[in-house]
């Protein structure tokens, strides 16, 4: 699995001793061909980091060759001598690589406000291309994470309709400021099948949209969100929207599962399901209400089954149900009914990880789910005693 | 102070018996006249208690003779037994006051989903009534505590303009909970002016709007948020708008206040004040966007003067503004200068409980300012230990 699971793709981890750890801290993905097309979302956070500017720029024409992203420094708010950082990076990537700068998208992740130590990373990119290798993509996780206690990566094998096998590889970090408005935080995909840019990029934002944009860990929007889609065409698969859509979808939904299963401090991970709504607009608004509350949060983390929390989230949204009509069950449990007292509240089990809570709004017949976690002692000590 | 400071008014706070600590839990405040002028805000949650239900009917025709307040229960998410009840309370108080239950105000605050015990309710409204008095305020203000840990209240002394002088008295519980859509938790005003119930609901409104609508501690809406206001007409003063709305607001601010610095598990009040905004809403917007983001409050916990939270919150928003324009300051110390670095954050001092944060959005010249808490391990103690 990861990103060099795909045909036409090596890359590397390396550390350029940007983390205080030693830890590895950047790593580098490049697509071999013969097709360069690609894709990206990127945060929807107006405070965009430096890499986002550039990056927004080198993708807009479909084409890229390769990407280098650094752990400990976001290189957000850092004013023009950030964005000069960023254009030096691409540059000696570049250089190195013997590509165009234009065709090198760059991410960051780690301290806003900061600038990146350039005398570390401009070495460390001429490190990471001599380490490049079919076998990388696990280096490369490996080097992208920052609070993340584990690497993150995902694998889909699917055929199109010749028969012809395609693969499509993913790595993903993100532990916190989890909440992305479009994409989340830093995440790389490939694919070996051919298919153009145009093409890419619907069925990248389809995928993104109800998967990486229904994680929402913390509510907080991150700067520097990026996720890139890049198809070398070296299986000589030609896949069909459909066909790319459903694995591609597949490897976000994966690894967005794992970045809310990594989440910083989280005991519980919650997936919180509106169904029966009017619209599906209504079953995600109703989700993220809850899934932003932190009395609920708070109440999930001590496996009290509060589901007059979860109401009272609901309520504060435009979407359409009466009040009256509600009904909520936490893990199987109808503990609500009608709007009011349901099953025994002390029938949920709240032991499990993973905890479903089933909102039913009486009112249609869509539905969506958010995923989030619970607040706890632990959220609260990693971002109270750490920058990051 | 309190509700009692006002001619015209008495008040009781007795123990029912509805919390399992003992404590006084049944308030009862009533106003002798000669006018029975009343405005009330109540709630934006659309899943609104029982109370809420029947006190905005009571108050539609401006006249409010008491208002009867129980803690130890929300009576929300109770279905019809739960309105059956909060009808049955205003009718028993109707009945030893000898004043009409559609002219008596319901309060009601605890836990969200079980019934009020009513065996405990009805003899305790009547021992309440029997210990009405003008000296009564202050153990009212401590029958309708919940998690607070000291009782509210708040006094204004004005004069109209023929020198007449008027009195405004306050008194307010909430600590959690507490992100009121209009208005919040539970605030009772009284005051011995004679004003008109038209007059006394449009300045309530504009009062509230600019002080409990601007205090945000978590994020979350209650479903029993009720600010009701009482005017006797006992000191013959008759102010104007102005002058009404000036002592009006002051005391609100003052109870506003006093909800933050007494909020859940919190060990820092912050004012989070935008501006230089192109409207006032804006202002309010962005504000807002910034107490909401737990990374930031987890932050200020940890007294680390994390402007890049600040600036990933601002980002957010639709407000009108320049990202390279933004200026934020914490405790004075400019440490973000047009979007990016400024002066050393090692020079804010976060260890006073008051934190003062100073969003210059330089896009016009509207200001607002959020009062909010830091998210702290007592907070989610207190939230996750214990249902309310």
């Amino acid at each position: 699995m990861t990103v060099t699971a795909p045909q036409g793709f090596r890359a590397s981890g390396i550390t350029a001793g940007l983390k205080a750890s030693g830890k590895p801290d950047l790593a580098l993905i490049v697509n071999d061909g013969p097709s360069k097309a690609a894709a990206a979302v990127f945060t929807t956070n107006r405070v965009a980091a430096a890499p986002v500017h550039w990056s927004r720029q080198v993708v807009s024409d479909g084409r890229v060759d390769a990407v280098i992203l650094n752990s400990g420094g976001a290189n957000a708010c850092t004013g023009p001598q950030g964005f000069q950082n960023t254009h030096a990076t691409a540059e000696k990537t570049a250089e190195v690589l013997g590509v165009s700068a234009t065709d090198v998208l760059v991410c960051s992740t780690g301290l806003i406000g900061e600038q990146l130590p350039m005398d570390k990373i401009l070495p460390g990119v001429e490190a990471a291309a001599s380490e490049l290798s079919v076998d990388g993509g696990a280096a490369a996780a490996s080097a992208i994470m920052t609070t993340d206690t584990v690497p993150k990566a995902a694998l889909f094998i699917g055929t199109d309709s010749n028969g012809t096998e395609f693969t499509i590889g993913g790595i993903a970090k993100g532990a916190g400021m989890l909440a992305p408005g479009l994409a989340t935080m830093l995440v790389v995909l490939t694919t070996d099948a051919d298919v153009a840019p145009e093409l890419l990029d619907v069925v990248l934002r389809d995928a993104t949209r109800v998967t990486f944009g229904r994680a929402d860990s913390d509510g907080c929007m991150s700067t520097n969100d990026t996720v890139v889609l890049m198809a070398s065409g070296a299986s000589g698969a030609v896949p069909s929207a459909d066909e790319l859509g459903e694995g591609l979808t597949a490897v976000c939904a994966e690894l967005a599962r794992k970045l809310i299963g990594d989440a910083e401090g989280a005991s519980h991970d919650i997936a919180i399901r509106t169904f029966n709504a009017a619209s599906e607009a209504d079953a995600e608004i109703v989700s993220r209400a809850v899934a932003r509350s932190n009395l609920f949060k708070a109440a999930i983390f001590g496996k009290d089954p509060n589901w007059g929390r979860v109401l009272s989230a609901v309520g504060t949204t435009d979407a359409v149900f009466d009040p009256d009509q509600l009904n909520v069950a936490m893990n199987g449990v109808q503990i609500c009914r009608n709007g009011s007292i349901g099953d025994d509240r002390s029938l949920v089990d709240l032991e499990p990880r993973e905890v479903h809570v089933d909102i039913d709004l009486q009112a249609g017949d869509a539905e969506a789910t958010i995923w989030t976690n619970d607040l706890t002692h632990d959220y609260v000590h990693e971002n109270s005693a750490y920058s990051s």
